[in-house]
Formats: structure tokens, C-alpha cells, sequence
């Protein structure tokens, strides 16, 4: 059976999958022959692309690297009968760590301090208004998921009080308390921090728009961790000259990359970060452990059994 | 009875102070005569020490700002039977959220993404090697008083493990384990994270030395939030010259405030923080509350009875 190995995989982590009757394939080693006989993929590139527009191809499951699979054709997926899985769960501690970053640079007074460093110029004025901690703070989080339980896990066990939205307002692990996404605008004014972290669907493109910005008082942090077209940037720019929103952290962005001539470079108030929330030298043994289990699954069952993707839902 | 509120207390926390038989004087409207006649005095200034330098003076106790009292003259306080309290237990969490921060902060490479931010210049290679986690940490904490328990409590909520370093190596709450002052450098060379947070004594004095330094194989991360002489500067540059040491994040300084010339703030991989890492709007009520209580007391049975300082052991 023949399996192609995308460049987004590293090489780190094509190492120890299972031998006997497969045979794996990577972009320098691919032919055409090969398109008609690949019966699995290991995420995306263009190769995996042509794989899906060959007629006849024998193509049953794509294995991605990332949790959120927004950049995949799903309706050719779905017409195709192919099952997709994703690593849903490996980036949670990551992300949550990142998240906790994010607050505690803002609430430290990083800029401060950073500004004192470059200019070799200590300032040892105490700037207490500006000092803050993290207990007590109520956080926000779009999403209850793996992501959004562990960010909510870790934002308690530092103090704060965790409300968390989702579709139905079901109850969630480690959120305090939850609301459905259609009865949140009555709350959104107490929080501290606000987080997105929700996947890419048409109701979550531009959720957090001007309407959303504009009913914030004083925000004292917005996060984006999900996907960047989820905010409309223009929104949270004015948000933050109009001083709905006081700081922001953005790991995604509605073009990425971010491009020189973006005004949000612009923003002192504003943490940039390479869309490399979910990253870590951890994160690989997870990725691949996700591959080999369903690979095993595979070659015994002829299908995946987890992290598989509600291509409706569109996570 | 003449209380003294010396320069170090900030304007709002000078509030809701017992009235009753109290006369409160500053530097502005203290006089010769008061001297001779205050028998309290809250913080630190040139103004309390003439006060210990008046003959009979009436001074009985001296309520400190800070948790470290090394700036006191401890010999002429003892001398003089002077009871002196500290803030010990106020500014634990903001500490400890700091060391967070200053962990995180490396852990997530922000030295990238805020290069990045200046140069208005997006990286998106994935820098998985040097992105890290928080769970798994080997945490080694120089001191289990109150902000080493908060260090470790945080610490171990993320995932780490968190060994204390005292004088009898006693167990504390919070600490998976602790060894004495005595037999620690069998393990320096396990830690990832080594955080000093002892009062300055003589015995703490240059703790961090060349030796100790020597010892470690490739320190992640060396934390000072105890007290800059404690560290031998000149030994942790070249500690972190060597590769004995990755990062390090420093609050605290053998002179404060660092000067432009030091060589230490052109160490990228070197935070330095003013001296601010116990400051919050949230101490203030703290810093006040320790005062009004030993004040009520004091008031009742003629002496303090919280945050006793031992003179001899100096904390």
C-alpha cells in the first residue's frame, strides 16, 4: 500500500511507522504512476491536491498535522467519500501556555521593561495601576473544546473564573460556567480577557466584528487563537483607538502572512506572534502519535478511529 | 501617639487609618520635637533614621513596605529593642506570576515575535526547537516561605516539578520535594529552572557564585527575585558566555538602579525587570491591611503581633 508523506511533515517524525506492505512516498519521490495507487495521505500540499483531482485515484484518508482543517476542500471531501482526521488535542498545552503568556505580558507590564532594556535606561518608577495578577480575572473562551478546557484549566488554577461559549451552552470541563453562542451579549461587558479559539466556519468568519467590539467597555484583553478570518481586523483596530479593546494578542491573522504594510504593526498594544501558538518541540511525538494509531487502525480495519473530522461541521 | 508615615507609602493607602489618640505625621510636616516623641513609624526613609539616630527617642516599632528588610540596620534596631514587621505573604502571587512570565516568555521565544514586531517583518519558519512547554519542567526554588510556596503551587499546577531549597531541608506545602542548603549540587544539574528567592544574609551573599554556576551542564532558565547581591553578576555573564546557563531573568540587581553601563543589558537572552516583580495594584490593600492590624494591636497591647521580624536571622 502506498502512503505520501507531505512536506509539512518534518523529518523528525517520519521516523518508526510501521514497515510491512507500505511503502511511503514524499514530494522528491512521487510520480504520477503513484497518484492512481496512493491510499492515504499525511497532510497537505499540492500533491495532495492533484491526488484529490486525479480521476480514479484511490485515495480513502488524509491524516493532517494541524487541528483545524478550515484550508482543505471539504466539499470535494465529502463528494469523495474520503475521511479526514485531524491532531485535535496535541496543541491544547501549547496554546494554553502561549495564552498565559500572552496575560502576563500585558499584566507585567512587558513593554515597560522591554523599552527600559533597549534603551540600556532603567526606570524604577512604580507604575502599580499598571501591575495587575492573574487571580480574579474573568475570562471569556470561545470554545469548549480540548483547547479552550485547557486554557480554562490553567486561567483557574491561577485565580480566575472561566465562562465558556458554545453552541448550546452545554456544560464543559473546567469552565465555571457556560453560555450557548446566541445569549452571550449580556456578559461580554464583565469579562477581562476574551478568547477565540473556535474553528473556521461560515457562522464563526467575522464573528468578532464591529457590532461585537463596539459593545465592550473596556476590555482588558483580546486573544485570537483560532483563525484569523474569525475577526474583522478593521473592527478590532477601531476597538482598540476607541478604547473598547486595551490590549489585543493575535496569533492568526486574515491573511497571513502578515504583510510589512499592515497597520497592526502599528500597535504597541498589539502582541504579533508567527501563528506558532500551537508550537512546540512537544508537539511532534503527538502529531505523529495521532498518524501511527490511526495508520494501525487503518491497515488492520481499513479505516481511521480518532480525530476524525465532521466535514459538515467543519471540525 | 505620633505615628511616622514615611515617603515609601503611597498617597492611597494612607486612608482608613485608626484615629483615635493618633496623630499622623509625614516629611513634610514632621518637626525636631516629634522626633523625641514617635513611637511608630511605617516604612523607610532618611526621616526614621534620624529618628533611631535622636537620643531617647520613643520609637517601639517600625511596620516595613517590603517583605525583604536587608536595607534596615538590623544591629541598631536590636540594639535599641526595636520590633521591626514586614510585609512577608503580600506579594507572593505577583512574584510567582511573574516567574511565569519570565518562563513563558523564553518558552514561546517572544525575543522572535517581538523582533519580528519591530521590523515589521513576519517569520513564519517553525522554530519547533525552541518552542517549549511548561508541563515536565524540573523546577528548582531557592526558598519555601510564602513566595516559594506560590512559585511551586503554580509551578506544579502547569505540569511541573518543583524541588525547595532550605536551611534544614524540611518538607513545605507545595514542594514535591525539598533538600537542605547544604546538598543541593548533586541535582542543580536535573534542574531546568532555578529560581533564587532568599532573604540577603550574610550566608545568602554571593550564593551564586562561579562554583555554583560551574556545576550546571545547560541551565534553561536562572531567575533572581530574591536579592541582587546574592548573585555574583560577573559569574552569571559568564556562566551565560559559556553555555552553563541559557536565560536568565533578573528583578533584582547588586546595584540598584542598573546602570546604562552595565554590560548585562546587552545580553538578549537576559530579562531585566526594575526591581517590580512583587508590584501590583492588588499589593497596596495588602501592604496597608499588614499596617492597620499590627497598628490595632499595637494600639491595644503595646506591640504588632503579625510578620514579626527575627533580627538575628535577618527575615
Amino acid at each position: 500500500m502506498k502512503i505520501y508523506i507531505s512536506d509539512q511533515i518534518s523529518k523528525q517524525i517520519r521516523t518508526n511507522l510501521p514497515k510491512d506492505n507500505v511503502t511511503y512516498l514524499n514530494s522528491s519521490s512521487i510520480t504520477k504512476a503513484d497518484l492512481k495507487e496512493i491510499q492515504v495521505a499525511w497532510g497537505y500540499d499540492h500533491h495532495v491536491q492533484s491526488l484529490l483531482d486525479t480521476p480514479h485515484h484511490q485515495l480513502k484518508w488524509i491524516q493532517s498535522f494541524s487541528a483545524g482543517i478550515d484550508y482543505f476542500p471539504k466539499q470535494q471531501l465529502t463528494d469523495q467519500k474520503i475521511t479526514l482526521t485531524n491532531t485535535s488535542g496535541v496543541h491544547s498545552e501549547a496554546i494554553a501556555n502561549t495564552v498565559l503568556l500572552y496575560a502576563l505580558y500585558f499584566m507585567r507590564d512587558m513593554n515597560l521593561a522591554l523599552n527600559m532594556h533597549r534603551q540600556k535606561q532603567w526606570d524604577g518608577s512604580r507604575h502599580y495601576e499598571e501591575l495587575t495578577l492573574l487571580s480574579n480575572k474573568k475570562w471569556l473562551i470561545f470554545g469548549t473544546g480540548h483547547i479552550g478546557q485547557e486554557i480554562a484549566r490553567e486561567a483557574k488554577a491561577l485565580g480566575g473564573y472561566t465562562t465558556g461559549v458554545n453552541h448550546s451552552g452545554h456544560a464543559a470541563t473546567n469552565f465555571d460556567d457556560t453560555v450557548a453562542d446566541n445569549a452571550y451579549s449580556n456578559i461580554i461587558q464583565d469579562a477581562d480577557i476574551i478568547i477565540n479559539i473556535l474553528p473556521l466556519t461560515p457562522e464563526t468568519t467575522h464573528m468578532f466584528d464591529h457590532q461585537f467590539f463596539n459593545q465592550l467597555e473596556h476590555l482588558y484583553l483580546f486573544i485570537n487563537v483560532g483563525r484569523g478570518p474569525s475577526v474583522d481586523t478593521s473592527a478590532l483596530m477601531q476597538a482598540l483607538d476607541d478604547g473598547h479593546v486595551k490590549h489585543a494578542a493575535l496569533d492568526v491573522f486574515e491573511e497571513e502572512p502578515l504583510t510589512s504594510d499592515s497597520p497592526l504593526w502599528d500597535y504597541p498594544q498589539v502582541l504579533i506572534t508567527p501563528h506558532n501558538s500551537a508550537v512546540s518541540s512537544e508537539m511532534l511525538p503527538g502529531v505523529q502519535d495521532v498518524f501511527i494509531h490511526n495508520l494501525q487502525t487503518f491497515l488492520k480495519d481499513g479505516h481511521p478511529n480518532t480525530n476524525i473530522v465532521d466535514l459538515t461541521r467543519g471540525y
